[in-house]
């Protein structure tokens, strides 16, 4: 027997109409899907697919295990997340080894930052797998704000809100487009590193982009001491146009 | 009468299957299309859309001006180019105003180094304006080569290859992963920062990523002097993973 396929599919930022045509094929004719969620959460991913899966299709919600009692720096944490991906990829290897196509569904762009990764690592050259890619969050928050992010020769870098406060100094200081990823409970830290790095009166909040109760804020007027999970901080590049 | 819209629609990186469900609907009723080319070819973005576009719409090639005379220093580039992009802006303005839509097929992501801004900027304020965004081709060219970008906190920086040597290198030392884009004619100069900045061995050259004659070659095994204008060079990220 054949294996079966594992697909991580990109599925964008939020709007369903943002998911690519294979995308939407994938998940119109899906057999069994897998999606990462918190415990008692629908899960984004699972949200964005909605009503386009097939009412048949078995789902394999993928929990992640609670982790707020224990810091990050804390072996523990690496390995209780290292054998709950464990876990997870077992099942889907089981079911490609059953001949069965698996549909991941993921957030965004599957390579980039994507939980998707932890699987494709432990199941490359064991199973195959197709990689499916997709509009980024990033590419979704830009678009909102109505301003293209990088012109000409632009330098555009990408930082997480989970780096230390130098670090993000050091970066922004050096970049004409920026991009800040996972805020949340780092936005404070986040802010004063753009206020030190004098890009605070440019940078924008993008909350929930693409999505139905998207918002689009100027920085300066955001008054709130934490950043919902899926939202973006950019700073437009304002490179050579003719 | 209601002016029509001017949709700048991204197509993504090469393969039409990794259009948007919204791209590809917008494509398949266009009425007005135009799009970008050098003089004497089909132009990327018309032949991703291929036979998706209807074959009574009517067509408005936009045709860049023979710069290759003119060095980019000189004030007649921006110049020429400038009233390029107004005699573009005109047209697709009159078309708005007779109440029509227009779709403007744009390679990657619009607002992600795109032609498309250049009229963007010019529009903006005057029609009603709406932007798809896409695949960018770094992702089509990330997805191609089978490994993610970025995990964890990794950098992620985004270079020019038009830069100067000195500036690549810089950005080059300070992150985890990178992305370099409009390589052609500064592919040596590229491979030359890449090596001063100890990433060429880890450094991969993906041609044409997403479309029917893609290559991915490892950087130390490219044998030419220039790249063609769709290629990416990308070092992946090797942060934290459980
Ligand atoms: C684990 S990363 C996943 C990124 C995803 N793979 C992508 O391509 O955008 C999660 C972070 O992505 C960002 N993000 C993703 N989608 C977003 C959206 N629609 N609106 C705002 N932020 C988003 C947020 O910063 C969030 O903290
Ligand atoms: C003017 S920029 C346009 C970028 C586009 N808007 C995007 O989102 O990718 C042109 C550069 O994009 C890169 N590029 C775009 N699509 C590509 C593809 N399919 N394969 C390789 N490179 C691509 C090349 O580096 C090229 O020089």
């Amino acid at each position: 027997m054949t294996s079966g396929t594992i697909y991580g599919v990109g599925l964008g930022p939020g709007d369903p109409d943002l998911m690519s045509v294979r995308a939407d094929r994938l998940l119109r004719n899906a057999r069994h899907v897998a999606y990462f969620r918190k415990a008692g959460h629908v899960g984004q991913a699972r949200a964005i697919a909605g009503a386009l899966l097939p009412a048949e299709a078995t789902e394999f919600p993928m929990e992640y295990p609670v982790t707020t009692e224990i810091p990050l720096s804390d072996p523990r944490y690496n390995q209780l997340l290292s054998e709950f991906y464990a876990s997870c990829t077992g099942h889907l290897r089981s079911l490609s080894l059953k001949g069965e196509d698996v549909v991941v569904l993921c957030e965004g762009d599957p390579f980039f930052y994507g939980s998707f990764m932890h699987l494709h690592s432990r199941l490359h050259g064991k199973v195959p797998i197709s990689v499916v890619p997709a509009v980024t969050g990033m590419s979704g928050a830009w678009t909102a704000t109505g301003t293209p992010i990088t012109w000409g020769d632009d330098v555009l870098t990408v930082l997480m809100g989970t780096l230390p406060e130098d670090a993000l100094v050091r970066h922004m200081r050096d970049t004409d487009a920026l991009v800040v990823m996972k805020i949340g409970r780092n936005f404070d830290k986040v802010c004063r590193a753009l206020a030190r790095s004098g890009l605070a009166d440019r940078a924008w909040l993008v909350e929930r982009a693409a999505m139905p109760d998207q918002t689009i804020t100027p920085l300066s007027d955001v008054r709130n001491q934490v950043a919902p999970y899926f939202s973006i901080i950019l700073v437009h590049g304002q490179g050579r146009r003719p």
